[in-house]
């Protein structure tokens, strides 16, 4: 439905190039026969290596428990293109429907998870649960990328950044600040 | 030296509106004497009610200290007018020189807390430590937001996303798909 450019293993202990300026995601999650996929907007980087993302899953999520039964799922970054999909797969439960065929995304196999990587997503970042100390109070999982894919082009994807109310920023410009940094701090 | 519009108290519960995009923050923080500034990328909202922000700041950091043994800090949005001081405060150290003074910033009484809001930024969020469980392991501090304020305009400010290596994504335009999302969802 999507093309999407050749994707290319990328080193995990790097994923906050894609994950820190902070856009919306699609977690995919398998747990025995049943696959689903969620929007997810609360998300941060917490550690280059071992390659931690703490996310915020809600209990009230068909996902949350395929994610907490199987401890893995795939981190996948959807771009503009994919703007109506991305609010669909907010909007519906995987309760109901299968969103995979419901939205006609295509799943991949992952290499080291069994969640299925979202093909027409710029990348995918397979994951498994890490820390699961704060899931119960929080429902916040710490997971370890433990492989990531990417796509060779674009450079700079045009993601979408939720800010409630239906309502998205776009990914802007690029610009560089590079020379100004001290060369411990990139 | 950076003009900015008047702030209107903000509803504490919606932060995400400013947060869930990712933007880079400047964290402010005051222990005894001493004040301070960080950038931050690293965080995540992570409740609604109570208003709660999760973010990694590093031990490394001058600033952890005074934010732990305060148990507060400020988080402050900058805009892309404000690019090379945001990156001047990476990179400098609250050890060697008085970033405020440094950077020409202006510290402003916060209404709940101690440390000092930053006049210059769009936004200003008043934090008080709510659960430091996970400080010592993964230097995550979760946040309450007991305090908002913001700038009356731009109705959308111009934020800074940061990628890794001295690059910045800045926001671009904002779409509305608010006609497809379902009520409960908004």
């Amino acid at each position: 439905m999507y093309r999407i450019a050749r994707k290319q293993d990328f080193p995990v202990n790097q994923v906050r190039r894609y994950l820190e300026p902070g856009p919306i995601v699609l977690v995919s999650s398998k747990w025995r026969d049943e696959t689903n996929v969620m929007t997810l907007g609360w998300h941060t980087v917490m550690e280059f290596s071992p390659s931690l993302v703490g996310c915020v899953i809600s209990a009230g999520n068909h996902s949350f428990e395929l994610i907490r039964d199987s401890g893995e799922c795939v981190i996948n970054l959807p771009t503009t293109v994919l703007t109506d999909i991305v609010v669909g797969i907010g909007n519906t439960s995987g309760a109901e429907i299968d969103k995979f065929e419901e939205f006609e995304l295509t799943a991949e196999k992952a290499r080291k998870v069994r969640a299925p990587l979202i093909k027409e997503c710029h990348a995918n970042f397979e994951c498994r649960l890490y820390d699961d100390v704060l899931v119960e109070k929080y429902n916040f999982f710490i997971f370890e990328v433990v492989h990531a894919h990417v796509a060779v082009s674009p450079r700079y994807p045009e993601t979408l950044h939720y800010t409630g109310d239906g309502r998205f920023q776009l990914a802007g410009a690029t610009i560089s600040r590079r020379s100004r940094f001290r060369q411990e701090m990139l």
